[in-house]
């Protein structure tokens, strides 16, 4: 069967960019600050195939060019005849500002991803395809997404015009059957959002319509049209398979994963996207929490896959992941979890030159002593906070030596496990203290934030004992600052789960997750302080409606039951081997399920017993301080 | 003054994008091969203003973006208020596909070049502009070429069809003003290429029409319509002045030079083309014959640094120019010329580190000796001909070597130098013979051709006794084969003028452009061999009609009059010095003109008395074995 072919990993940078440039706020355009790169705009695909008997095929493409069949030029769209034996056909096809693609289906010769592709005479790579796009019909400039009619659920004038409710947040457009006026169409996360009007720090998004019609697609739950009309919804998704599951005795404690589910498909579209009402960009490491939460939702390598080919270094870098040093380093430790979760070798050989140049970029930019450092261009992140920016951060140390072990792990080459040896001490030697790392080398300051000492257990990057230190002098101190964002607060809670404090985890779960759908959210919030009350909790970055109300990130609880309540984790590519290590924490019983690449993983835990049970081998269970084989496709009890 | 603004060369990059999509043959579209990179999709634009009262600017962009004054987000083209003081505003724009460019005119704060430009937090570079593009409804998207109204100066009925004959070669779009029924439109630039139909190896540019309307910008003289049909031509040009001039007393001279005129000015669009019918590419190799041209023609910077722009390298260079070895030396020792003759030291500036990514790429191919030789991607070109390329060429070191030369002369680095007389020492030792420059090594074959010599000539490579030897051995001897193309045909001729032989070019001028003429010709060929007669000499690269019959490469009688027989050479940048060393070669009388940066030279030689006139000083006359220095602004009469 023929598939549309493009030069791989175009078809990401493609929808990459368009999906950059489409931010808007108060009337506004707002293109990103850091450079997307653009797809080349003349690709050439060659192949060599052996006919059995004689007969035509004809190449469909996204561009102009020429199709060559044994040096012979023909157009495209038109049949092309050849002869019983083998024959090469090469078609150059030119696309500037868009994606450069063929098809061609017939019984001699079809596009697939055995073609090879080159731009400007690089040394060709395999095609990329998805069996998405099958028909000369097809489009790959368009996203597949799905569509699915929603009608308001609630419909009333208000102030000479009309405000919907659709009752949850959605995504996709408006459509207007019928408009008695021109008006102005303001979406809204939330009822005040729609109703702010327009200005600075007022509704976010709005259009001025004259007549019915389709809009484009944006995030709402209210829509307020300024005068009388009719409209329902198309909602746009990705028909995504929520195959991981939770529910346990607490009481709510299933809708909220739910609803964290939903939140997190809404934010699951061409790449996990940050939210779905304003940025709509990739960030590398909001984009590392997705790819974590995706592990143990959805299990899709594809979505993990575009994701990365939109995030890394094409050709050249020039500046880190969005511009952000630690951004870089999550991209990387995230290519190397791909691998354990999907054991997809053959991709992370494509990607492997690409990670190296961000890789050689990081380590380029660091100090004599192999620290990162801040250089010109260089946003050093970690979290907005009370972090001590004085001199070379913990953080990024800590990050960069998880970086080199990623690198080990990617290609199997020592020297990066010797790096990474000679950075830990370094670190530990400049940046450990007796109350766990500083944020910076102590004859500059003292001061010690959580973001160093959550990533140190996270990452291994300690002993029990000093992970102890870490516990009860960083993470159980009030007098540390709290974290303030939901961003770091996964990686806390993360953090204290690894360390055996489910139950803390849980009882956020119930405290902060709750107390957000109690106040009404159908979707989890970039950010929440019960203390504030709504409508002032809508507020964020000084605006009055800038949070976010459907955040990717707010959707960790989705991991962290997965990852320490179910307790599964990959310890070897591609599940090959697994262990099971359940904790009940504070729950009476729990059952879920586990999605992976080699088949769903169920966990049962009532009345004391505990049944796991995998469709394929390899995995240990862990239980009460006992190990079991977990024998493939039959139930274990214990 | 306003003008619209862009990052400094991506005007260049834009159109070069554009114009390497428009090759079209026989009914297919015909993309590069090489990579042509595309313009950044997002721009960022600053500038700090002091405004003497309060006021309000609209800001125009192509595009979609935001501006921002002092930190307030306002859209475009929309009323931005300002107050007394200073302010600074910036201007983000993202533009895919497209050029990001923005427009203000106030009299506060107005676009120039006096902008900061940045893309994805690159450092930030001085604006592009042109004053062309001056207006808010200015498109720079859209090349500002001259428009003219050309009538057919022949119509006659054939085959059920219309035949026009323009009298002359165009370059512009046919209107057709009426179509008695749909029909196809062919193109000739003869008779017998308008007549010959659809079909590989026929009619190179054709198309099919439903009704009347405006076609496509196309090189034509004939055109061909099936159908009865009334049009006309708008002549798209670029309004150049022809600052150049030169005749004698030879019949025909003139109607030759000011033929090659018209053929290079046809040639010189948005930056110097290979030829108007079939390519219409940038061709480095091409591209620097036309710079030398252009020198004796236009004397227009701004086309040749748009030339230079096209063919750099932007980012990163994963291949030569073109991917031809000697096309990146080339486009650097054209380069080191533009400077010499417009002391335009500003833009060397901003290109330098092009060029020397450019340099450095050529350099890091290199075998351990220091010698070009072929790598994977590599196309050693030279020139099509008998050169034996069983090893290393000694042409492509000769090219090296004045690419060292030309590096020196751009950076005033001495190191560039060293690497020079070490490889000349090399070259001499490896390839040198008593019957001049081998093509390669001497255990792999003794074959000697001309172009190694020539370039050896022309470069200053050799001293006076071994230029004598290459002379006699080479140049003047019929076993050695003859140059075949009239690309190195012109190198050919430049290096006999040089050995003092302008005669045989002036021979060559009125035997050889002077019989295309007679044929018919109304612009110079691409090649021209007079014993094929017509339509046989139409042909090229097997195809009927494929030979370019408006040709860059064979305008250089332009050069070589105005720079061996006028005698006119910069010695240093801008013409600050400069030589006149007159040759009447063959000729009674001759007079001319030689346009530089600084204004024209003039000079005639007629009953044995020679009158130079310079309007700016710097000058020496060389003249009859003696020397003069030349007044500004006085004729000086020896």
């Amino acid at each position: 069967m023929g598939k549309w072919i493009w030069y791989r990993g175009e078809f990401e940078a493609y929808h990459n960019l368009q999906l950059h440039f489409r931010r808007e706020s108060y009337g506004m355009a707002r293109p990103p600050f850091w450079d997307v790169p653009m797809p080349y705009p003349f690709v050439e695909f060659t192949k060599t195939f052996t006919a059995k008997c004689g007969g035509e095929f004809v190449c469909y493409a996204k561009g102009d060019g020429v199709v060559i069949l044994d040096e012979v030029f023909y157009p495209l769209e038109q049949a092309v005849p050849y002869s019983a034996g083998e024959h090469t056909v090469s078609v150059k096809i030119g696309n500037p500002g868009g994606l450069p693609c063929i098809y061609i289906e017939n019984e001699a010769v079809s596009t697939d991803e055995s073609w090879r592709v080159t731009h400007g005479g690089a040394a060709p790579v395999l095609a990329g395809a998805t069996p998405v796009f099958s028909s000369p019909n097809d489009d790959p400039q368009k996203f597949p997404f799905s569509y699915e009619r929603v009608e308001a659920v609630s419909c009333k004038e208000y102030q000479g015009g009309m405000l919907f409710d659709f009752g949850r947040e959605l995504f996709g457009s408006v459509v207007i059957d019928a408009l008695s006026a021109p008006a102005t169409v303001f979406y809204g996360e939330s009822v005040e959002e729609a109703l702010a009007g327009k200005g600075w720090g007022k509704c976010t998004v709005w259009e001025d319509v004259e007549t019915a019609g389709i809009l484009k697609s944006r995030a709402f739950r209210y829509l307020y049209v300024t005068k009388p009309a009719t409209l329902h919804a198309e909602f746009e998704f990705l028909p995504l398979e929520k195959r991981g599951r939770f529910s346990c005795n607490e009481e709510g404690v299933k809708t909220i994963w739910d609803v964290c589910a939903d939140t997190f498909h809404l934010c699951s579209r061409e790449f996990f996207l940050d939210g779905i009402k304003r940025d709509r960009w990739v960030w590398g490491g909001d984009a590392r929490q997705s790819i974590l939460i995706s592990d143990y939702l959805f299990a899709d390598p594809e979505i993990v896959k575009r994701t990365i080919l939109a995030l890394l270094p094409k050709d050249r870098v020039h500046q880190h992941v969005n511009t952000i040093n630690d951004y870089s380093a999550f991209l990387i430790i995230s290519v190397a979890e791909f691998y354990r979760s999907f054991g997809d070798a053959e991709f992370v050989s494509f990607v492997l030159p690409r990670v190296r140049m961000l890789y050689d970029y990081i380590v380029s930019r660091c100090d004599e002593q192999g620290f990162v450092v801040e250089r010109e261009g260089d946003w050093i992140f970690i979290d907005w906070g009370t972090i001590d920016q004085s001199g070379p951060l913990s953080a990024e140390q800590i990050l960069l030596w998880k970086t080199h072990l990623s690198m080990a792990e990617l290609t199997g080459e020592e020297a990066y496990l010797d790096r990474a040896n000679t950075l830990r001490e370094r670190i530990f030697t400049r940046f450990w203290s007796e109350n766990g790392f500083l944020d910076t080398y102590p004859e500059l300051s003292s001061h010690i934030t959580r973001h160093a000492n959550i990533l140190a257990v996270l990452f291994d990057f300690v002993d029990e004992q000093q992970a102890d230190r870490i516990l009860h002098r960083v993470l159980e101190n009030p007098g540390v600052d709290a974290i303030t964002t939901p961003y770091f607060k996964l990686y806390e809670l993360m953090a204290l789960c690894r360390l055996g404090k489910l139950t803390v985890a849980q009882e956020k779960l119930e405290g902060y997750w709750g107390a957000m759908l109690a106040l009404g959210a159908t979707s989890m919030w970039e950010e929440f302080k019960p203390e504030e009350g709504l409508p002032a909790g809508y507020a964020m970055y000084g605006e009055e409606f800038g949070k976010s109300l459907c955040h990717a990130w707010s959707s960790g609880p989705i991991y962290f039951l997965g990852r320490y309540c179910l307790g599964v984790s990959s310890t070897a590519p591609g599940f090959a081997a697994f262990t099971v290590a359940p904790n009940p924490g504070r729950y009476t019983w729990f059952e879920g399920v586990v999605p992976t690449v080699r088949g769903d993983i169920r966990i049962n835990y009532r009345d004391g017993k505990l049944t796991v049970f995998a469709p394929f081998d390899g995995g240990t269970l862990l239980w009460n301080g006992s190990e079991w084989d977990i024998p493939a496709n039959e139930e274990l009890v214990v």
